[in-house]
């Protein structure tokens, strides 16, 4: 289904762009939409969201919860009423250049979301979100998938900045990829390129082997990913009675439904040694796979985003260890390195949507 | 060391190029040099090499053997004057606008060749091949590795031209490859990109691990390459005590040296047991890999080229068997398809150079 207009809301015809000028950036997430308006270099943002707790207020105001509606019909009338709301507030009428947007199963080009499994109105559509907003804002619009808006967030705002050539996954619910090569995003023939989670894991000896979500077995993702770690901790239990080094884990007390990996990290914090091997094996898994990784693209820097990643050195050391010792030779003490994505957490969403729309603006 | 000038032969100081204007394109193995003038749409060459046995004599002309000198000097002075030969017979002086060069560890960008270990004046040194022949013939000058020239010659001569993201193997003594984003080469942050021979093979639990050239373990060219597919033969001769589905397999009578893959291929022609097994699991171990490498680009079409490929489907239907079945469900059924190169074996190198750096002249 093609998308219908709604009705024409013309916010800027002119072809130059100013300082004043910015970008809408949409965040599509299973539970909520938070966007924000960008500037082109990224200090300027008016959010939709909180950043902080203080600021919740703001949020509430923007609200819409993503699951709340039937049919992307009515979900999308609900969104720009909401958006509607915030250009008026925020009297940004005249000076929006573009929208861009990351969702799951986000395919650019099309500007299309296809088959986004956990969203109710998108789950059986290829959802023509690209099309609805160009329509309904008269604006250049691009749309892509989680990781791509993330990746390109690092490139034109974060730490990627002056990085040709580069590698970043987002080690959140699932394990999410992006590459870049030679300055650009690499899409791919069909803009499904970067599906590194979908890679089968290596390193795993340790451990049995995993059913994925895609309906294959052992792809990385069900290894390096928050829900990995959880089954990561609870195959641990059961191997060893849910004790480790003597210890016994305070795990246990957890049901698989209750058990997440911020629990898993105060647990390591506090010294738990099941949870202090799940970082372990974890970090061991990923860096044998990145190792391979660098096999395909050359990338001079890897960047790790997302929420696994506040574990910091739990993750990051094991991560690092496994990654220089399985480099091919000629990559070996060259100085690839594993990073943190320097985006601040709650902004790098829409950060990366509007550099998403910025970066086709520009070319 | 950086190359010392000889002499200046000035060969072509004008910019503008026309339809008689060639370029040299030089294939520079461990056992001699081929090379040739070519045309810009690839229609003309002329050859140092034997194109076919009619043609011998051509090429021992201009034979020149590498390992026949102990330094790079010798070897390049001795080159060059059988190339200066080449010119003159064929009447070339004024009409070659530059020179490109496929050799092992050919870095692209600095135009060296890096520690070959295969040639003795270069095992041990960074040679500086492209400043060597650009001050010979002040000519621009372009160098990169074998794979990397025959991804170049497939996508300016051959079966990739209209293709923007490709993939190409080359099944020789080792496991080349190389990858194509968005109608470019991929050469990554330091030139050494698409080494995916050294990604760990999977699907290879029927047979034991293997020692890999590069010091680690079950790299995929430890399996899919001539030399892989003769360990494998020793390996199921070991296994299966020389007979297979209850027959003797005519490989036994070889020694680790004389056997290669041309053995046994046309043993499989003779329905040898153990041969067929052997291109059986190659393909399986090359399609399961090819799967998994689709997630990192998301080419459109996967090209295989060199000796192995020779023996066609005995290797190429197991390869689609395991490739589709191993497949990302997003891209099963999709047409990504493995195909054999296009390029005539026997130019494929000496194009592949030409392209290299006739796409270079065009920019």
């Amino acid at each position: 289904m093609r998308y219908k207009i709604y009705k024409q809301l013309k916010l800027n015809n002119s072809m130059k762009t100013n300082d004043l000028d910015l970008v809408l950036g949409f965040d599509i997430g299973g539970t909520t939409i938070a966007w924000g308006a960008v500037s082109k270099d990224g200090s300027t943002i008016l959010r939709s969201y909180a950043l902080t707790k203080e600021e919740k207020p703001l949020f509430e105001k923007y609200e819409i919860k993503t699951q709340a509606y039937e049919t992307f019909d009515d979900f999308f009338k609900a969104l720009v009423k909401k958006v509607d709301q915030f250009i008026e507030d925020n009297n940004l009428k005249g000076r929006i250049r573009g929208i861009g947007a990351g969702c799951p199963n986000g395919k650019h080009g099309d500007n299309t979301m296809e088959y986004a499994p956990n969203i109710r109105w998108a789950r059986e559509y290829v959802i023509h979100l690209g099309d609805a907003f160009e329509q309904y804002y008269s604006l250049p619009v691009s749309v892509t998938n989680d990781a791509d808006a993330a990746g390109m967030g690092e490139k034109i705002y974060g730490a990627a900045k002056n990085v040709r050539d580069f590698l970043l996954l987002t080690l959140g619910t699932g394990l999410g990829s992006v590459l870049f090569v030679n300055n650009d995003l690499v899409y791919g023939h069909d803009s499904f390129a970067g599906e590194i989670g979908h890679v089968r894991a290596e390193g795993n000896d340790r451990l049995g082997s995993r059913l994925c979500g895609c309906g294959r077995w052992n792809c990385t993702e069900t290894f390096v990913s928050a829900t990995g770690i959880k089954r990561t901790a609870f195959e641990l239990m059961a191997k060893y009675n849910g004790e480790f080094n003597g210890k016994k884990s305070e795990l246990s007390q957890y049901s698989f439904d209750r058990l997440d990996s911020e629990k898993i990290y105060q647990a390591a914090v506090r010294g738990d040694e099941i949870a202090l091997e799940c970082f372990r094996i974890t970090g061991e898994i990923l860096g044998i796979k990145l190792a391979d990784s660098v096999a395909y693209t050359s990338p001079e820097k890897i960047y790790l985003f997302g929420g696994l990643t506040k574990a910091g050195d739990y993750i990051l050391k094991p991560t690092r260890e496994y990654f220089e010792k399985n480099l091919l030779k000629i990559w070996q003490g060259k100085g690839i390195s594993i990073e943190l994505s320097q985006l601040p957490d709650a902004d790098a969403a829409v950060l990366g949507a509007g550099a998403l729309i910025w970066n086709e603006l520009d070319k």
